[in-house]
């Protein structure tokens, strides 16, 4: 296959990550969300608290990371953030549909996007600490503006939230204490 | 308000675009695509094609622009772009709800993501050209994986859809070439 051919192949496949359901629903809507809108959200959600990072943030791969980095759910669906036994348990098998997924693309463009994929799940860096920490920010605000809906079905405790989204701060401390503040006064939780 | 009140508002009032629908249907889903999802592969593709483009193109900002290009769709609805009366006449609806949403942002990151939208709608810039043509791509490769659905439905004549999308070559010349050569050949169409 020519490069082009690799590039449509690349394209048409992501239209599967369109039909990945998470576990949080959009404001408003009675579905669920799926992969790829809120790949979007965050990816524009990091734009508006880019602007106030630490300059040497690289803003253009804080992007890129955002917008490939649920890609590997196409084959490996997506896991809640707070089963973290399952989170462990599929680690592999996402490794392996990164391999596959970004594999599709010509070489240059394909291990750019695979690096910088290992580099988000890695956490080391300061580009893919702020991605990591945008990426928790839309499920807090989704869930605090509809009752709580996705942590109340799958019976999460105030302080487990409180816990698995602690690492907002690294995006923004001011966004964390404004969301702190609204779990710790949410009516929703059972205990 | 302060500003990170301003901002969780916009944040929160981008879950509206997840249930702006389109004309086309995701490849193997039965749904119409949402404005958000069609965001998100849009600036993906973006990112794939800018790989090869000229090094002087700011790739940050043609990101930036197809993060954003459609929001305005939340007070406007998304118009076929085929339906070029209906394009034209919605134009200042579309301006005024730009205002309105990015208003809604701290000034300045506001009147930049407000700026850069006029840009890209301005088509005048090496970046604007650029998102537009990326615009295009998606919507091409869904017809041609799905029978031509929303040419078919809509009644559009091959010439016009050839006519319509020829500024993916400001993308990607060889793209082009690939895709024109399908729709002369697609066999779906009536006239």
């Amino acid at each position: 296959m020519t490069q082009i051919h690799n590039k449509i192949e690349f394209i048409l496949e992501l239209e599967k990550l369109k039909g990945v359901l998470r576990k949080t629903r959009p404001v408003g809507l009675e579905r669920y969300e799926n992969s790829a809108e809120h790949s979007w959200q965050t990816a524009l959600t990091a734009l508006i608290f880019l602007n106030d990072a630490p300059p040497q943030i690289d803003q253009l791969k804080v992007l890129k990371m955002l917008l490939i980095h649920d890609v590997v759910e196409i084959d490996a669906g997506d896991v809640f953030v707070y089963d973290t036994k399952a989170r462990a348990a599929i680690a592999e098998q996402e490794a392996i549909a990164a391999e596959r997924i970004f594999g599709l693309l010509p070489e240059a463009i394909g291990s750019e996007l695979l690096q910088l994929w290992h580099e988000f799940e890695g956490r080391q860096t300061a580009e893919s600490k702020f991605a990591k920490a945008v990426d928790r920010i839309n499920p807090v605000l989704q869930n605090l503006a509809s009752n709580g809906h996705s942590w109340v079905e799958n019976d999460i405790a105030r302080e487990r939230v409180l816990e698995m989204n602690r690492e907002i701060e690294a995006a923004s401390p001011e966004l964390w204490s404004v969301l702190e503040k609204r779990v710790l006064e949410a009516p929703f939780f059972s205990q």
